[in-house]
C-alpha cells in the first residue's frame, strides 16, 4: 500500500511531521518521499503547486487521491488503514470527545508558536511593532499555559487523550517546536516531562527533523515565556 | 440523547453554526441551548470560562463531556451517532479524502475572512497599516478563488465531497458569511450557487442566524474582492 504513497515534505515543519508520524505508527513505511527547502522557495515549485495550489508542505499523494492539509491526511490514513498499526482514534466516548479536542486545539498552539517564532518572517518590516510582538509572546503564554494545565490533568498515563493517539501526533511536534526554540523546561515541567517521554517513541525518533540532529543546539527565541 | 446536551452559542458565529447544523443533520434536536451576546462580551463570563477556558463560542456538553472546538465537535457527534439522521463521512477513499481536506482547509478560509472582515475589531488602531489590509484582502481573494475552483470541478453534485457531509458542514457557515459581508455573486458565480443552494436545506434554514433573519440586509466590505 505504501508503495502508492508519496510525500513531498519540508524538514522542521510540525504539518510534515504530523503526516510522517502517523505514516510509521500504520506501518506504511517505505512510502516515496522528496525533502525540499524552504529557504530556496521550493515549496512553491511547481511539483508543488500541481499537488498542492497554496504551496504548502506536506504535499501527500495515495494513488491519485491527493491531500495537502496535515489534519486531513492523518485523519484519512486513519480511518482508511483502521487495523493496521497502531490504532489512533481512540473508542470510548470519553477519550475520543478528548482526542478530538486537543487534536483541534493543537492547531492554535502551532499558529500563536508561529506568531512569536516566524513573526519578523511573516510581517513586513515597516508594520512591526514592538507592542504586537508582546502581545503575540502574552498569547503565546497563556496558550502554554493552559497545555501546562492539560497535562496536569492527565489521569489515565502521559498522553493527551488516554493512549497515543492523533492528539499526540497533531501535537507533538509543536511542542517540540516550542523547546527547539528555547522554551522553558523549568517553567513547563509538565511540557517538558511529556516532550521528553515521546522524543523517544520509534514513529517521533525516526521522523526526528534532519537538521535538528545535525544541529542540537537550538534558539533562544522562547527563553523569556 | 440530546436531552444530555447543552449548546452555549454566539450568533452569526461560523464555528457555533457548524455545531447547531450538525445537531440538526443527527437528529439531535432538544439539546438545552443558550444564546450568549458577543457585543456584551458575554463569550468572557464565568458561565463560558467553567466550559471553555479560552473564552470562546461554542462551549459544548454532552453529559460530563465537554467540546468547545467546533471540528471537533462535529466529529465526534458524526462518530458517536453514525447511524441516526444523516451520515456526514463518506465511505469511499476518494470521497473521504476530499472530505477531510475541504473540511480542514475551510478553517483558512474562516481565518481569511475573518482577516478582513474584522480587521478593526482585532488590530489595536496604531498598529493598523493599509498596506496589511490590501495583502489580507488579496489572500483572501486568492482563497476565495480555490474555492470557485472546487465547485467548478464538484463532478458528482454541487456538495463539496460527493454527497452532503461535514465538509458543507464546516465550509457553509463561512460562504454565507461571504455573501452577507458583500461578495460579489457575479465575481463568484459556482459560490453563489453552492451558497443558493444549501441556505435551504433544513438543518441550514432552521439554524439561520436570527439578526440575519430580523436584518435581511448585510454589508458591503467584501464588495470589490
Amino acid at each position: 500500500m505504501a508503495k502508492l504513497m508519496s510525500l513531498l515534505w519540508g524538514a522542521g515543519s510540525p504539518p510534515c511531521w504530523r503526516v510522517m508520524i502517523t505514516l510509521e505508527e500504520k506501518k506504511l513505511q517505505g512510502y516515496k518521499r522528496k525533502l525540499l527547502s524552504f529557504e530556496k522557495g521550493e515549496h512553491k515549485s511547481q511539483e508543488v503547486l500541481e499537488v498542492n495550489p497554496r504551496g504548502q508542505l506536506p504535499a501527500f499523494k495515495h494513488g491519485d487521491i491527493i491531500l495537502n492539509e496535515s489534519c486531513a491526511t492523518c485523519l484519512y490514513l486513519e480511518n482508511q488503514f483502521k487495523s493496521q498499526g497502531i490504532k489512533l482514534i481512540p473508542d470510548s466516548a470519553e477519550d475520543q470527545a478528548v482526542m478530538y479536542q486537543r487534536m483541534m486545539e493543537g492547531l492554535a498552539l502551532t499558529d500563536k508558536l508561529n506568531s512569536v517564532i516566524y513573526y519578523d518572517c511573516s510581517v513586513p518590516e515597516e508594520e512591526r511593532h514592538d507592542s504586537a510582538v508582546k502581545r503575540n509572546k502574552e498569547a503565546l503564554t497563556a496558550e502554554l499555559k493552559l497545555w501546562e494545565g492539560y497535562l496536569e490533568n492527565v489521569s489515565a498515563g502521559s498522553y493527551l487523550a488516554g493512549a497515543f493517539s492523533l492528539a499526540d501526533v497533531i501535537v507533538f511536534p509543536s511542542i517540540a517546536c516550542a523547546f527547539r526554540f528555547g522554551l522553558s523546561v523549568g517553567r513547563y515541567p509538565k511540557l517538558a516531562k511529556y516532550y521528553s517521554l515521546l522524543k523517544n517513541r520509534a514513529s517521533i525518533k525516526t521522523t526526528w527533523p534532519p537538521h535538528w540532529v545535525a544541529s542540537p543546539q537550538g534558539y533562544d527565541i522562547l527563553k523569556d515565556l
